[in-house]
Formats: C-alpha cells, structure tokens, sequence
C-alpha cells in the first residue's frame, strides 16, 4: 500500500467488500489502529472515511465497540409516502382470515422457541424480588390485599407512575391515572370510549396484531398509515388522510414502534400531536417500550406534548417487569370521567396484591438499575440476532437495528414468503411472526418478527436452520 | 288456663300478638315446653299451633333455635304478574340518571359505615392464609407467576373450579372454563359476545346496578321481569314476554339474588332453562352467592339442567375468598371460542399470581371448612339484622330471610321513600343502597338493601339511628 492511499480509496474498497458480502450486516469493520498499520495510511484517512461510509449509511459506530456494518435502512412506506401521496383513501372494513388469526394464536405457544412471541425473555426479569415483594406487601396490606382497590387502582403506584412520569416529559398526577389489566386494556377502554361500530381508525402500519383484532370485533374501520424506521407514522399521509376522512382516533406506538423498532424524534411526536389537536383527534399513545430505550435517557411520550388532553396515554409493566401480573395504566386526559366508568363496570378495579407488588418494586425495587441492566442485555442480543441474520439469512436480506425493545423487523427479499417461513419454523419447533398477521393489506409479506429477548446458542442454530431452509420460501 | 284450650284458641293469641307487635318479626317465640307449662296444654297443641301458623307464614322454625316470627314474604312483582300480566311490554333504553350513577359510586365509598356495599366483610374472610398461599406459590411457580397464563387462565385453578361443579349439578371440564377479572367481567364479557347495541336483554328486577350500568353503555334495551321472594323471576312473564319481543339474551341470579336474596326451586330453574332453550335465547347466569348455602347442601345452577349449551355460568371469588384478587370464571358453553377470542383481546389473560393463590386454597386450604364457618356467621348475622330492624323500623317493614349471603331487602310501608333514608344515613356516615338504584322504572322507591356481613354493635346503633330518623322519609 502506498503512503498516498486516499481516503476515498478506502472507501471503494470497504464498498467493494460490504457488496460482495465479505464484510456482512452486523460484521464488525477492522480497528481504526489495524487498518492505519496494516494499510499504511494515517489514522485521520481511515477516520475519515469511515465517517464517509458513515454518512452513506453503509456502516455505523457503535460506542467503544468500533465499527460495523449497517443494515440498509428500511424506508418502505415512509418514502412512497412523501413521493406518491395515495389519491384514494377508503378504510378498510376489518376482516381477519381464520389463517391469520390462528398464526396470531401460535405465536404465543410457549411451547416453541419464541422468536414470535411478544413477551420478554422471563430469565432476564426480576421474577424473584418481584415474587418477594408480592409476598411482603400483601402481608403488610393484609386487608387492602383482598379487597377491591378504586376503580382508579392503588394510589401508592399511581403515585409512583405519576412522578416516573417526568421522564417521558410529562407532568401527570397521580388522579390523572387509571390502573388497568395491562396496556391492551388501556387501550381497548379508550376505543371503546371515544370510537361507536362503524368509526375509522387512523393507524401506522406495520400495525401490531392484537389492535388488529380489537378494532375487527369492534367493528371499525381501519385506514393503515405507512410508517418508517426514521420517523415512524408518516405525517404527510396522516395530514392527507384525515382531510379525506373522518377519523375518530389515531392509534400510534411512537417509541420502539411494535414491530418496526422504529422511535419518531421528538419534533415529530410534537408534529404529531399538533395535527390531531387541531383536528380534535384524540391520539391513542401505546407506550409500553419507552422505558426500554438503550440510549442514556428515555424518549418523552407524545402525551408530553399536549395542549388539549386529547391524548390517551397508555403503558404498562409487562414487558419491563411482570407481564402475568397484568398490570397497565391509562392517563386518559378529558376521557378521565368516562373511561373510569367504563373500567368500573367492565371489572369493578383492577387486582390489588399485583398493584401492590409492582408498587413497592417502582419504591424500593431498584427499578431504574434494573432497567439500565436489561437495556444492556437486550442492546447486546439485538446486535447478536442481527449478526446471525447477517451470517445465515440470504444476500439483500435487511433487519433495522431499534435503539429500545427487544423487537426485531427483518425484511428478506423480494419474493420470498414470511408465512412459508412460519411454517417451516412451526415444524421445527420455532416461532417468527410473519408479517401478513400486521396488516390487512397484501403487504409485508416478506417481512417478519424476531423477539431477540431470547437470544442464546439454540436461537443462534435456530436462526441458522431458518436460514437454511428459506429459499423454499420463495413465491 | 283450662285444659280445654284448643290449638285454634293458641292460633288465636298468638295471631293477635303478633298483629298488636307484641311479637315483632324476629322475635322468638315462646318454646313449646314452656307454653306447654305455663298454658298448661300438652305439647301436641302447641306443636300443632306453632304449625298452624307456620303454614299461614306468620311464623317459621328456626334448627335447634325454635320459632320466630316471620317477616311478611314479600311478593312485589310475582303475584302481579300471574294475576295481570301486561298488555304491551315495550324495551326500554336504558338511560340512569346522573342521581342514580352517584348513588351507585357512593354507597361503595369504604370510609362509610358499608351496609349499602356489595363486597363482603373482610373480618370474615381467611386473609391470611390467602396472602401465605399468595407467597408460597409465586416462590413454587416462580417464572409462571410472573408470565401470561393462557387465555383461558391457569390450569391448576380450572381443573378445581370444574371438580367442585358437581356440588353446583354441573359436570364441567377444566376445558370448558375461562378465567376471569371477576364475575362483572365474566358477565360483560358474556353480554358482548351474544349481543349488539340495540339487542333486547330480559332480566329478573330488581336488577343488580352493574348490570343496568353495564347495558346502559351497551346500548342494549332492557325488560325487566318482576321476580318474587319464592321463586325468583316471574316464569310466566317471561314466557309471556319472549313472545312479544326479540330478546337476545336473558340475566338471571337463581341462587340467592342479589339483591332480593330468593332462590330459585331447582324446578323452577329447569322449567326456566327448557324455555329459554326452547326459544334459542342464551341464559348468563350470574352465580356468585351459590356457595354461600346455609342450608346443608349448595342449590344446583341453572347450568345444570341445560341440554344445548345456551347457559353461560358465570361466577366468581369475589364474595367468598377475596374480591380484591379479581379471580372469576365463565363456562360459556356453546360460545366457548368467542368468549377466548374476546377475553383474549380485552386484556389477554387474568392476572397469574391471584389465580395461582385461589387454586392452591381449592387444593389445601380448606375451602370447604372455611364455607361451613363463613356461613354459620352470615345466618347469624342476618338473624341479627331483622331482629334489629324489628326493633327500631316502623310498623309494617318487611324483610326477607334469605336462604344464603347476606343481602337483606328491606321494605318500609309505603308512603317511605328509601332515596331520602339514603340521605339521612349518608349524613351520619352510613352507606344503604336504595331501591331506586335497581330498576330503571318507578319501582321499589320504598325498598333498600342492607349487607348484613359488617354487623356489630355500631351496625346496631346505626340502624337504630336510621329506624328514629326514617319518620323524616315519609313523602
């Protein structure tokens, strides 16, 4: 190698490489010190152009790890959406096939190895703290354990909720909030609250399953808006859609979008929440993952936005701490009187021993250390799943590295099938979420979902069975 | 007294006694042994007298306690309906008041003296060795008490719940089960399954306020269907009525109504199923009281008579281990796979932990024991209730002695009205639920029901107080 090694000439090479698959997604790129030994060439030349390759989205920097191959960033949707405003849009009346409601049922089998599956890995919860807190507090509440809280749930944990609250750029008190069975019932008290038969839904697409099924046994309609890895629900279709539509509510995941992975920056939220106020739509905000970003501090909710109470904030602890304790919450903003109506007489309140436990872990559980271990832990499986996707999965095969969660979007090929891989999974005892069970439309069909919680040396031969058996799953 | 004192002449006195108030209802009456020596008539006469009046309903005999005298068998509605049935029966929208929906949240406000509340008192229930079990089975069950059961909801509980159906006449499988947030949700559950805005419902009224607030948010339109103390709801009214009007569905408490305190004979439960069966009209039966029997054996649910699986069973634990625990169940029969699709959506599954608890106290805590305990006290406590209410309400009160539980229904002569006693009672820190919070028609202005469980010596002094001030009711 010569001294005059440019650094644009670096950049054609490493190109080179990253296209015929030396260097694959997910691979780490030689250290800046051993490229300037080996290449002969100044440590500012392999900087730079590593920050060239950088720039072009080929490669990415990962804190004190070097670094690495990027997956090409998915942009379905998003793009196709600010290019080719859709000219009609009609909601689709919901109507999920006996075959995607069985695959929606299968994922969840315990039995398979759960790459499917929505749940976090339960090794990496607090399950025996949790377990011994559950036991102190129903002995120190003895009667308050057995009997019926309020309708609004625990005032302890609401407490501890409402001031937890600050880090999602909100100011809630503790009277804001409702206890729920988890954060699908939040959600289903809101629509059923705001929403009558008939009403349209606005909503991004990828859209996670179990809304799906709520909004077809509601009988709703349903108008699917493309989303993207960078920015989540695209604003220009929502801007455009609810000028053609009346829309009754707007159903978004903005951080650590289920399944896309994706976190819409915070001007976009704000965007977002601008929009519906000014249409006077209320926003229904599933925040289930915010507290599972992996960067230094938490995403605000979009509810910190709000200007009029229109936006029905909701969460739970289920995938950060107990999802069998089934315990969520909604602040509802002006739905509050309605939706405690609507709890109380759909199950009175809450269960209290669980409200209790949770109460106490949020008090002296060490919750925020906790968070900061698992974060880590699923940061690291994630770069392990993408990893061996990069290793076993077909060439153009493109997965999106989420900054949260657990949740991994993993787009083959055109042309391949994610249902036939469904199946060929199932008989290997494996579960993947095929994409069709997020839409109504014929779309995604090529896209599935890894829960990569799970990772371990049997995920990994899984993933290499996977990647074996997919090129029978071309169409 | 001669030796010649006939039976009838024992009637006579006794008859005159009890008119003038010299026996009040409740009070005991002389033992035969001492009537036998003091009237100097043999105890044949006595015995004979005492069954004379018996037969009249004036008196009752109490096991091992002797004779008492009896409130007057209420039979608001029943006889009405055998004797006029109604020309038009027309549905009504349901539509409660503001008043009403106030009434409803206030008198389960726990920092008032209870006895307008439905849950039980928790002094009778084995808190304790609840919350032990709580502990001892997270730690046994340590990853299931923190992951999601199945939809259906916990196996080991299913299974105890399907074994102790016999003593209900069932025959149930752990299969045919769904857990539940308790029976309100087992119930609303069961009401959006078969039902669609607009649907008529029939059921037995007085009617439990859940359900009229649950309906009312439905949509549905009601039928109420007057039910007396004997027999519980009018068999001929709703033969009647199911040929004037489409019903969807039917509710019915046959055990130990909430809040007439009747039990349905058990032909008359079958008599009730084979029409409704007969005219394809699903059955939710709501048997939350059943295991709270004071006689020796449970009465049957309606369940077991039916042939085509049109009744869906509902219950739960919520009056007899612990209503904070949430922990009910639905065997919905023939709707089985819509009621997991539904129960599925609304929340995914009851909370673990409580399920885990309930099904260990089903196994080895003693549950059975505990019921014999449980309601020996409630007999008690009612008996003591009427007594009181004997002593300090007007003229003319009526009260039902209910065969299990511990609602009373109380009936202050007419021209009383029970709206304003709430009122009073509220003032001085008492909760009663009045009559109007029951029905959605002019009805049982002059009723309130009373939960005998809190009684103690301040029940006492309270009832004292309301029977003073309730002259002050009088419209």
């Amino acid at each position: 190698m010569s001294k005059t090694l440019l650094y644009e000439e670096v950049c054609r090479k490493i190109r080179e490489m990253i296209k015929k698959g030396t260097f694959r997604p997910g691979d780490r790129l030689p250290s800046i010190r051993l490229l300037r030994q080996e290449m002969n060439i100044s440590a500012n030349t392999v900087m730079t152009a590593y920050g060239q390759l950088e720039n072009e989205g080929l490669i990415e920097a990962r804190p004190q790890s070097g670094f690495y191959v990027r997956p090409k960033v998915l942009s379905n949707g998003h793009q196709q959406a600010k290019n080719h405003l859709p000219k009609d849009i009609t909601p689709n009346q919901v109507s999920l096939g006996d075959t995607t409601l069985q695959v929606m049922d299968t994922i969840s089998n315990q039995m398979l190895l759960p790459l499917g599956i929505g749940m976090p890995n339960p090794d990496h919860l607090p399950i025996d703290k949790l377990n011994r807190m559950l036991a102190s507090e129903a002995k120190r509440f003895r009667v308050q354990s057995i009997s019926y809280t309020d309708t609004q749930g625990c005032l302890r944990l609401r407490s501890q909720i409402a001031k937890r609250s600050l880090l999602a750029g909100c100011s809630l008190g503790a009277d804001d909030i409702i206890i729920t069975n988890g954060c699908i019932e939040a959600i289903t008290l809101a629509l059923q609250c705001i929403c009558r038969p008939g009403d349209t839904i606005a909503i991004g697409t990828p859209v996670h399953p179990a809304f799906l099924k709520f909004i077809q046994w509601m009988g709703l309609r349903i108008l699917e808006i493309p989303s993207c890895l960078k920015e989540g629900i695209s604003l220009d279709v929502l801007r455009y859609t609810i000028k053609q539509n009346h829309v009754s509510a707007c159903i978004v995941i903005a951080n650590f979008n289920n399944p896309l992975g994706s976190l819409m920056p915070e001007e976009k939220k704000q965007e977002l929440v601008t929009l519906l106020e000014k249409n006077n739509i209320p926003l229904i905000e599933d925040d289930i993952y915010g507290d599972l970003a992996f960067g230094k501090s938490r995403p605000n909710a979009a509810k910190a936005y709000e200007q009029q109470g229109l936006v029905l904030h909701c969460s739970s602890f289920s995938k950060t701490l107990a999802p069998g304790f089934r315990v969520g919450w909604i602040a509802p903003g002006r739905f509050m009187q309605k939706l405690m109506r609507h709890k109380s007489l759909s199950n009175i309140a809450t269960a209290s021993p669980t409200q209790l436990a949770i109460a106490e872990f949020l008090i002296n559980g060490g919750y925020d250390a906790y968070l900061r271990k698992v974060r880590r832990i699923y940061a690291k499986q994630i770069d392990s799943v993408i990893e061996a996707i990069g290793l076993y999965f077909p060439e153009g095969t493109q997965v999106n590295r989420p900054k949260g969660a657990y949740n991994l979007w993993v787009e083959l090929p055109e042309g391949y099938d994610t249902y036939k891989l469904y199946e060929i999974a199932l008989q290997n005892g494996i579960s993947i979420a095929p994409g069709m069970i997020f839409t109504l439309e014929k779309n995604f069909t090529n896209f599935f979902r890894l829960n990569a919680s799970y990772w371990s040396d049997r995920v990994e031969h899984a993933l290499e069975v996977l990647g074996k058996t997919v090129k029978g799953c071309k169409v």
